[in-house]
């Protein structure tokens, strides 16, 4: 068991600044602890000693009786180092800094936080904070906060579901939770990071994701700068969703006119979670709809979708939000839908999306039938029911039928109730209680359908063999890249660097007597631009193409014409969260288009397969007005031995290979750029 | 006033079908009509005659007491003809036929409903449905309507607000009104029309912008087939959203090769919505959350949007949506700046997001001095508070500061409060009463202010003046097409049709000693598929190339080398809401990338700027890589003029402009085919 999990399980808490004074946010976790019946021990810590809402308050954590497995730090910022001592000696584990005051300050800030981690770092003590609303472990009422959400009027219920929510936010973590808990959502954990600091809100996340209790995690984060803990949360096989914000940065940042440079830290961060099966949340609603739908063991196993609905116009919204959501609509089997006419009346529909009519809905059997013809149809991975203004005796004989399906097939079974909860004030519960999601409308019940989808697909565990080429000890020269591209099995333009205007010449007459010429010059990127590249030199003009660019003062590289075919942009560029693969459409249209997509390394199985197809000019490599279509099996090897290439490469570089030509018959890279970073 | 307004004036009802017996449709608008307080006649109609819930029966609209206002009709299909000829005679000029059994069921139905159509428009009668489930008119109480909405044990309000919901579908609009009541707003109508037979959704809406209580307007429709009724909604000035399904046809239909067919129907709908200020929702809550911001009198001058937060994760949230959304982050003027860190704390920040922290929240005077400051700022267009947890007093503060600057500014301010109702059950009222719409997330809230500045934008009351150029007569080969196209005052390259090989020679000479050589055929459209382009002749080749383009069997043209550009792609086709301009990305281009934007024609001043600025190649223009820029303001004056030219124009045709290149100087059509669309 981690120190973390002190957090959740803590028989002892210790507050730290604690005070019986109204309105003082040192009040607030003893009187929570004790309004919800904390069972463990609760230790004030005030110099002045005395009680405190009842309890004996200690001077400090040393004068009160161990052990303690939590302190909840919520005195001024220039007191918590030495609170922050004080927890040290006294053997605590764990602490909150509930205090502002650090980093988000400023320099200064930025400073008595570094020296807190730091003192606590060599303690053996792990800091939750600064800048935080503290953490509450619903199964063990630890309610180690001071959030408004539980001095409300209003008791909230402690009850634990499996849902761990973790924020960075404070305000906004436990602003979800109580949205989440309105809407009926238990969840077991509410956790706030602040600052991050020390333990960061995705090591918490990876934490909770080892609770065998934990079914589904919902995290709001501002940054990820680890992506060891990503992986980690990927692997534990629980479902997460994560909102995370400064999405707007991307275009800021998007400048620059190599791929490494199109790959943000957001495009990077969206091709990681992505990868590892994590829903990217755009808002609270998403975030807290995946929860949702979470909630239920049931997973689908494929992205094809059948809609059953009593009102014809949200079945078509939903058709429309399953396109746009990237499932599938499936066509249902012929026999399938052979059965349904039988079932459902003329003016119904037996093709996807089912329109039972609310004539059916009336009669539970015709729906209970239809319902059990559509769960058997094996291109049927989910199903989704569509409904409006619904009674409390509706939703019954729709829940009915509904869990009844979902509970003999296994299929998920998400529910659209267009309507208010006046109508049927026991919907919410029914439902929930019968483990069927439900949304308010036909595109957030798609939306946590593809969720769903998105934590279920399967993720190839092994990952493409590297192989073996070390880091390169300086900037490779072109000639000197393609060298090292063709010993990886990669394909480059034949030629060779000429020293002289009779081997230019020789070199254009073996190549087939036109040729490129290019001067290769260190840090020269833009060479189209200074005309230091010649396409299409013959013979005859040979000699004068290397007088040409050896002016510029380096080599002379004589290439091959490769033949016409579609130009993308390969390349890996080391980010936070590790090496990137990125693919994109050549020429200008990278930067006009921004039409790129990334993938971390390692690759597996697929990927490169998927990033092709993940291209919104792929219909380019298909072929078009005559143009013979492109060898995408060998784009794919392309992609996946640059990869294998630098899988051993360390420290930062960037390699470009700009652009790659993909033939009707084999891809070539024709030109190819090695940078290795500066050290920031 | 229309005849449709009876709808909700009605002073009296008759019910066709009206029946006591428990649980059947025909009870149910006798039933709501009693138990909400129908101030006027009800006159239920059955053949056995007798009372029905207390009110005298008559065998048939011609023995009950005129005069009846509106009908509703609830007999079985094959019993509507009838009882619409009872209503002709005794005339009655508006029914709602609630029955099913038509159109929507095939053939048989589809010739039932339109024998029912022609007899109500020979007598003088507009019918609502068939297929739908009534209309409820809230000020006179007015409910036509066995939605079981009103059959609830909770009666629901009928205070009657300005917001008018229309939807096709009976069930989502009942839907989506009981989820809006839910939320605290307060609809007038809630107008059901099914199968659009006689009166269109559309037509409905229409009709109710020019009620002057009308403050906005939410539709759902399956079809738009009006154009002139969307044109009249839309000059009405009342603010309105509509959802549309039927979006993922879209893709389907988006295949040929040309711009007319990438302009879809749907892909003109969007178009058409964007030129007339509607805004187009996708989903339900889109809608409702259009509504809210509706209420509000106070519009937005610009799309200029200062954030306001007291927790820095919405902030930075909201911050991303803004900029997702198309509006603009305000950076604040530098004195507003200055005066907020004067006022706010230093851990917060006084730039846009501005986060006045929760520790300002709590004294009521900074955040009025905050807000006071920023209102002021006209760089500020609209305000976003965004806050969490709050309890009843952090709003009753919160509301009181956001609504003295609405107040006093004019200008909309809008919330996101991410918190349970629970934390403050009075919240949604206060802010409601105090013209602050609310949404549970910043996304949500900055959709809303999206909507309101799509509402709000300036729209161009004039439109370009056309040319006064008939329609062709018959379908223009390219060299004719291009005359008329150069008599409009586009630039076409230098050239002309030849008759001979010398006389092609001479004009290669003509034209620079270069030209482009191409076959007329009628018919023959991707020519450079078929060879019948050759570019680059010299004049030593000309004649060959004559021989060769002579034996395609039509005239060959000659014309200049154009220089470099960017390629696009102009084009119109007749739509069913009339005539659309499609400018689009060019070449293979097209189809791969689907880049392309519409306006339905006539344009106004500034729509063809507008497009250009829409296409997401646009950066292409703007010279890239040591690439000239291209010259915007000829493409711009090229789109008015092909706008002009076709102005007036009649019947269906096409018209496809591809490519166009736009030069460094200048805009020249390189090929152009005209077709006259068959009829149907």
């Amino acid at each position: 068991m981690s120190e973390l999990s002190l957090l959740w399980n803590a028989e002892s808490v210790a507050v730290i600044g604690a005070t019986e004074r109204e309105g003082a946010l040192g009040r607030k976790p003893v009187a929570y602890l004790q309004r919800y019946g904390y069972p463990g021990r609760i230790l004030p810590i005030n110099p002045k000693g005395g009680t405190i809402l009842g309890y004996q308050a200690y001077p400090s954590v040393l004068e009160a009786p161990g052990p303690i497995d939590l302190a909840f730090i919520v005195v001024s910022a220039d007191r918590v180092p030495a609170a922050v001592d004080d927890c040290v000696a006294a053997g605590i584990k764990v602490a909150i800094i509930a205090s502002s005051g650090f980093a988000e300050t400023g320099d200064e800030g930025a400073a008595l936080q570094a020296e807190t981690v730091a003192r606590a770092r060599a303690g053996g003590l792990r800091l939750i904070g600064p800048n935080c609303i503290g953490a509450v472990g619903f199964g063990n009422k630890v309610m180690a906060t001071f959030s408004p959400l539980f001095s409300a009027e209003a008791v909230v219920s402690l009850e634990p579901g499996g849902l761990g929510i973790v924020s960075q936010s404070g305000a906004l973590g436990f602003g979800a939770a109580s949205l989440g808990i309105e809407r009926g959502q238990r969840p077991g954990w509410v956790i706030t990071t602040g600052n991050d600091a020390d333990v960061s809100a995705l090591e918490v996340l990876a934490e909770l994701a080892s609770e065998p209790s934990c079914t589904g995690l919902l995290g709001y984060l501002e940054n990820v700068p680890d992506v060891s803990a990503l992986r980690s949360l990927a692997n534990s096989g629980k479902p997460v969703a994560l909102l995370k914000s400064g999405r707007s940065e991307e275009g800021g940042r998007a400048a620059a006119s190599h791929t490494g440079a199109l790959a943000t830290d957001d495009r990077v961060l969206d091709a990681a979670l992505r990868q590892f099966g994590i829903v990217r949340a755009g808002d609270i609603d998403e975030l807290l709809d995946a929860g949702d739908a979470f909630v239920s063991p049931r997973r689908p196993a494929g992205p094809r979708v059948a809609i059953v609905t009593t009102s014809g116009g949200s079945g078509i919204l939903a058709a429309d939000d399953v396109v746009a959501q990237g499932l599938e609509l499936t066509p249902l089997k012929d026999e399938t839908r052979a059965a349904l006419s039988e079932i459902i009346p003329s003016f119904g529909s037996a093709d996807n999306p089912v329109d039972i009519t609310a004539a059916v809905l009336s009669d539970p059997s015709l729906f209970d039938r239809s319902l059990e013809v559509i769960a058997a149809d094996e291109t049927v991975d989910m199903i989704i029911g569509c409904f409006c203004v619904m009674t409390d005796g509706d939703v019954d004989k729709a829940v009915r039928a509904l869990a009844k399906v979902a509970e003999k097939s296994g299929k998920p079974v998400l529910v659209s109730r267009t309507g208010a909860d006046f109508l049927a004030p026991n919907a919410r519960a029914t439902l929930r209680e019968a483990g069927l999601p439900d949304y308010p409308s036909p595109a957030r019940a798609v939306r946590a359908a593809a969720a769903l989808w998105q934590v279920s697909k399967p993720r190839a565990s092994e990952v493409l063999a590297g192989l073996g080429i070390e880091t390169p000890a300086a900037e490779l020269t072109e000639p000197e890249l393609k060298a090292l591209l063709a010993s990886a099995g990669l394909s480059v333009p034949v030629g060779r660097v000429v020293g002289s205007a009779s081997e230019a010449k020789a070199v254009v007459d073996e190549v087939g007597g036109t040729a490129v010429f290019k001067a290769v010059v260190p840090g020269l990127v833009h060479k189209t631009d200074v005309g230091a590249v010649k396409v299409g030199v013959s013979s005859a003009d040979a000699a004068a193409a290397f007088d040409e660019l050896s002016a510029f003062g380096g080599a002379v590289l004589v290439e091959e014409l490769v033949g016409e075919g579609v130009e993308l942009i390969i390349g890996v560029h080391t980010s936070d969260l590790g090496p990137v693969l990125t693919l994109g459409l050549g020429g200008i249209f990278t930067e006009a288009l921004d039409d790129a997509t990334s993938r971390l390394l390692p690759l597996a199985p697929g990927d490169a397969l998927a990033m092709v197809g993940e291209l919104r000019g792929k219909a380019l490599l298909d072929g078009a007005r005559g143009r013979a279509a492109a060898d995408v099996p060998s784009l794919v090897r392309t992609l996946e031995t640059v990869a294998a290439l630098v899988s051993g490469w360390e420290g930062g570089f960037e390699l470009d290979l700009n652009p790659v030509r993909v033939l009707s018959s084999g891809t070539k890279v024709l030109d190819a750029a090695h940078v290795i970073a500066k050290e920031a």
